[in-house]
């Protein structure tokens, strides 16, 4: 299978080949070495400041997402969030478990922030902003470093989810003056799903150390780093993709971050290139090198998640599908995990086919 | 390396090739049979009753342990926790972190429970117990038959963290009236660590449906059951481990749980048999066949830590350490995952050699 998701995305063979080790015990000086390696490594790619730390959790990205959030702010708070897409939404309703006061810059569906949107919301007692930097459900890379002045003016701590951006776009944690940065392994780090990787600058970590309440056990952040500290986790961790996720940094490191991102870069406008002679649109402003989302034209004889089955069923590829009100119009093609030319060819060679025979 | 520890534990060969294979895009119709196959299987692997459900979440184990809690109690409620070692204590904290009123039953390390422990909360007003039936971090089994007829003369919802006891000891959640039972995937199920299964009965899922306000988002239950009647998670879930999941148990069904059980029951008889030679002693009642609690006798020139990395550095072997006060004094050594007669002889030949060099 072709795999142009956005997540899990191809692995390289040197990781596939880690994953069928033996997972050895972690409790151990080498286990905790690896893991400060990671962390390290991790604060690297993302030029984190001085003084930052990140902890990893076994959990989805959105196991992240909350642990920034909870860890971060409570009742007293008041936070902003960019709700343009799923992802979005999905801040504003972790806000909502937890009885953070929140208001929501809400955008439509593909489209980039501007200064005018976010004009309301100066000076208006706020103490965060919550982004989806990349909103992976339209595709669109907001414009972080007008959200970063934003925050400056405005004295907020700045959540930062990257989870389908990082290594795939230009990402500078001390540029923008991220206070919380959530990274997945199963997106451009290109390993299996199930650990989620939190950056926090010193004021974070700051922040978090002197709360005396944090409202969830399993996602307790002052526990992590803590632990983190002596290279450990509280909890039994996905092992075996930290592991792998060590050989992967160490493999982006050496070639350098920049080279990573100009891969998914050319993934990306070879893609988009060549995509005229069919009956889609690219459906977003400003996208992230990480995806193209694209809209099925009228006169297309298939709906989009009609696309994305046909793909799977008939020519072995997996496109991305998208759910509720844009399954029929909407699928993304991605440009992250071990894709090559080659395999845009294979896709590209599908579509045609697809036309010929009047399913598009 | 070979791996005596309570998890990760030793994989089979067929668990480790799935490992080196690309992950699959997940949300298809294929992963949902996958999916929905699992939560037959793992339930038919605990005997649970009809109209039981299961879930899957990305996390450690105490990810289960704490949304079985967040999701059948809250501050109307007054649960007993079992509390004789670390993960007793860790059902506690969680009970304090949601403010969910507690009392604890403390067991002495090592100790089983007994009619007498319970006496003195029957009839106080108890909504639920919670109990590692397995205290991993002591090796006893506690009486499930026991704490099965206080439940029920109580009317208690029973949470029963089985993650280092499922498939080690006969466990039959339709004859002990369990509402949700934790499991996690790197004990006696032998797959990596990164997943925790909570398998709940009709009336726990009724209790969950009815629930209005769940004071976690990653840990919502009520959206876990509502994805998973499509065989779906909320969020992406580790997949490959979900994969690997399905064809371990799919093997224990074709060979018989009694069988998976018998082999641990053995290996922890050959290990028990064979220790009377060795300056440590059996330091639990009742223990599971998953590990055994060893305690260094006053006589052994090393302390239990030092065995351990004498063991690991050595010999290439892996026991398991204790933390806290028991660092020096306590060491377990395991009967789960791929171990054959033959591992325990090289254990056994490690520790002749280290008494014959005066190490022990």
């Amino acid at each position: 299978m072709r795999n142009f998701t956005v997540g899990p995305v191809a692995m390289s063979q040197d990781i596939l080949n880690i994953g069928s080790e033996q997972i050895p015990y972690f409790r151990t000086a080498e286990f905790s070495k690896l893991m400060l390696e990671n962390e390290a490594m991790i604060l690297r790619a993302a030029n984190a400041p001085a003084g930052s730390r990140a902890v990893f959790l076994t959990g989805s990205g959105t196991s992240g997402m909350e642990a920034a959030v909870v860890n971060l702010f409570d009742e007293d708070d008041k936070v902003l969030v960019v709700n343009g897409g799923s992802f979005g939404a999905r801040f504003a309703e972790i806000c909502r478990v937890y009885g953070i006061p929140h208001e929501e810059v809400k955008l439509s569906f593909g489209k980039q922030i501007t200064a005018n949107d976010l004009a309301p919301f100066e000076n208006q007692g706020f103490t965060g902003l919550l982004v989806n930097i990349h909103e992976t459900s339209t595709g669109v890379l907001y414009d972080a470093e007008l959200l970063s002045a934003f925050c400056r003016r405005n004295n907020l701590k700045f959540v930062v989810d990257a989870i389908s951006s990082f290594l795939a776009d230009p990402f500078d944690m001390s540029k923008i003056g991220a206070d919380a940065v959530i990274v997945g392994s199963q997106k451009a780090i290109a390993l299996p799903p199930g650990i989620s990787a939190v950056l926090l600058s010193s004021r974070a970590c700051e922040v978090i150390s002197l709360r005396e309440r944090i409202r969830c056990f399993y996602l307790n952040l002052k526990e992590a780093l803590k632990n983190g500290e002596r290279g450990q986790t509280p909890f039994t961790p996905a092992v075996g993709i930290l592991l792998q996720m060590h050989k992967r940094l160490s493999g982006i490191l050496t070639r350098g971050v920049a080279e990573e991102i100009r891969k998914a870069k050319r993934l990306a406008q070879y893609f988009r290139e060549r995509i005229a002679n069919f009956p889609f649109v690219v459906a977003s402003e400003s996208c992230s090198n990480a995806v193209t989302s694209l809209r099925v034209l009228p006169e297309c004889k298939s709906t989009a998640f009609e696309i994305f089955e046909i793909l799977k069923n008939e020519y072995g590829i997996f496109v991305c599908p998208n759910g509720g009100d844009l399954r029929d119009s909407v699928f993304r093609v991605g440009h992250i995990g071990e894709l090559t030319a080659n395999d845009y060819e294979a896709l590209f060679s599908a579509f045609e086919d697809m036309k010929s025979s009047g399913k598009i």
